[in-house]
């Protein structure tokens, strides 16, 4: 696979994480206009804050991406901005760029300040290989606890030429609405500016990124991020809406399908809500309930756990209005358990991706989430993460 | 063990579950002052909703408590009220008195009508066994995935007679400030009216049912009742909380230890918050965060979890007034990882019980929370919890 016009990527070791390639680097030879998006955890990682003041420094333009795994370099204080910052003037240096058009991005363990020398060593060789197929070497150097990488893409036409969006992400764990442990760097080959790339990218991330649930945790180091090229020209804005969206939504799809253990993803579509908060309200509930995800593991439609979720859930809703189905099957209608055969909802609950639809029958909002299942894996990998 | 003047209790098979007991009952002869409090969740069970109006009507008196096991009676509409329904006529005819000084309460699967010929057939052999002894048979009809039953006391002098104070209850899974799938039962031989019960039983449930967490998830079937059979006299209102307090603690603290699966418990205290919603806030997103839970199951001291969940909680805070630490080992301090021996954190964190102290420096409001770990235990209990 190759990436759009104007894009070189690499995927190396730097000997952070043990045996597994941890540094990623993308190239836009002639610079890119950018758009990107971060988590809302209060404490932010060393290499958010800087990623953030060199895009506006920078006024939304950026030379190349220096991303690494095993390390995320957050609460890491005075020590991790001074290591971010080494490896940032160290990239720019290599690169014959402004520090600012260097964008960071690290994923992996809070609390340990990043070994820059072991990043700085290695960029030469980083940089020796890029090419425009280096998207694989890329996809697997920013893994963590992922099982496998995460490429997506879409193209469209412009004029008579193919413009292309392709995408590579990373996540796996703490990954919730409003961003997750998950970073994901989107490329296109189309000429938009900034501004217009971020109100794209905002939607984009609105309908995939902040619509999944592994484990209800946010993380420190998330973010999205969008470059264009330029090369392929101006796009009609639909074309490129519908392309960035489901680039978007397969990545999004990929990390909570890949979600820490998972064996099961659960499509839960809340309807008939009196406001979107409410839908929202009640679409997390179920998504980030122990019980239901447990439930969901075992193929069980135990459909009692996800009202019990939906009633805590501080959503507004007339409880003899709602109903609950899955797949075909109605289990729940106007407040009563309905008429259904156990083993026809069984069927629909050992699909690998298990499509839920509550109506609160009290107006018209609507949410959609993705949850991930909760398995005895994801005990397992998270017990001894550090280990 | 024996209880409180004027009650008795007893607990048998009536054959909701299999091969345990699971219907239990309690008499008071002359009748008792009640108080009680309930789940607020929006779904609540015909055991709940028959228990809150016939308190209403009773004037706060109640003769007597059914409870079982094995079926929540929950989300089950007209014929769940039916079947509760006739639960309490056929108790009231058997005890002679009237329907609402009947007290109903059940725990068990969700959206399962009870099966309330097989309470009825049994409620004569439940009062044939009626005795001051039968704590321990209630203890035991009660219990769900409980691994073991609970029972705390506390006794205090009025004048020169000896009253008590004991609780029995049961609470496992679905367990979260705000009640959980948790019952509880508290006798006692004072004599206080239904109002002064009342608020003294708020008091002692926000310190204790309403301050642990197992999962996250209110069931739709909490109850707290405390009953007061009068016959010790009145008591010293201080003597009373106190007594009240150490039996509603010591219970909460056997729901949480004995929360599915838990190995492990952790206390959070957060302290130095601007508000009690912002300490609550913190809290409550430690205790629920799977990540810190699962952590907690591996004994690994990884402090970047807790942290990553304050930052999302919503709590307000300066990043740079933040203190962490772990019973008496300082993690970070302003902000900033602290010098510490990894050792000395792994031994806090290999504890039966953790202590956790986060400082937001910001004010003085405080919380604390009780919160099991997530083990594989937990997910195995869920995953085929009706099976």
């Amino acid at each position: 696979m190759k990436l759009p016009r104007g894009f070189v990527a690499s995927g190396v070791r730097a000997g952070i994480r043990k045996k597994r390639p941890d540094l990623g680097l993308i190239l836009v030879e002639k610079g890119a206009n950018a758009a990107a998006v971060f988590t809302q955890n209060r404490f932010q990682a060393a290499p958010v804050v800087l990623a953030k003041a060199s895009l506006k420094k920078s006024g939304g333009r950026v030379k190349a991406v220096v991303v690494n795994a095993g390390c995320a370099n957050a609460v890491t204080g005075k020590p991790g901005l001074e290591a971010a910052k080494r490896v940032r003037a160290r990239a720019a240096q290599l690169l014959r760029c402004d520090p600012n058009e260097i964008f960071l991005a690290s994923t992996g363990v809070i609390g340990v300040v990043l070994p820059d020398k072991k990043v700085t060593d290695t960029l030469p060789d980083a940089i020796a290989r890029l090419s425009p197929g280096g998207i694989d070497a890329l996809s697997h150097a920013i893994l963590t606890t992922d099982v496998g990488p995460k490429i997506a893409q879409a193209s469209f036409a412009i004029g008579g030429k193919r413009a292309r969006v392709i995408g590579v992400a990373k996540g796996a764990g703490m990954i919730h609405p409003n961003m997750a442990t998950m970073l994901a760097f989107v490329m296109t080959d189309v000429a938009l500016a900034p501004a217009t790339l971020q109100r794209c990218l905002k939607i984009a991330v609105d309908h995939s990124f902040n619509a999944i649930s592994v484990d209800g945790d946010t993380s420190t180091n998330d973010c999205v991020l969008l470059l264009a090229s330029g090369q392929a020209g101006t796009p009609d804005l639909d074309d490129f809406h519908l392309a960035l969206n489901t680039v978007c939504r397969d990545l999004a799809w990929m990390i909570v399908r890949d979600g820490e253990g998972a064996t099961r993803v659960m499509e839960i579509e809340v309807r008939g809500a009196r406001s979107d908060r409410d839908a929202k309200l009640a679409a997390h509930a179920v998504a980030t309930s122990p019980l239901v995800k447990t439930a969901l593991y075992g193929g069980d439609p135990n459909w009692g756990r996800i009202l019990a979720a939906v009633g805590r859930s501080g959503a507004r809703f007339a409880i003899r209005r709602v109903s609950l189905s899955a797949g075909p099957v109605t289990l729940v209608r106007n407040g009563d358990p309905a008429e259904y055969r156990e083993k026809d909802a069984a069927r629909v609950f050992a699909r690998e991706r298990v499509p839920i639809t509550l109506d609160l029958g009290s107006g018209n909002a609507r949410a959609v989430i993705l949850a991930s299942d909760l398995s005895h894996d994801y005990v397992s990998l998270n017990a001894d993460y550090r280990s």
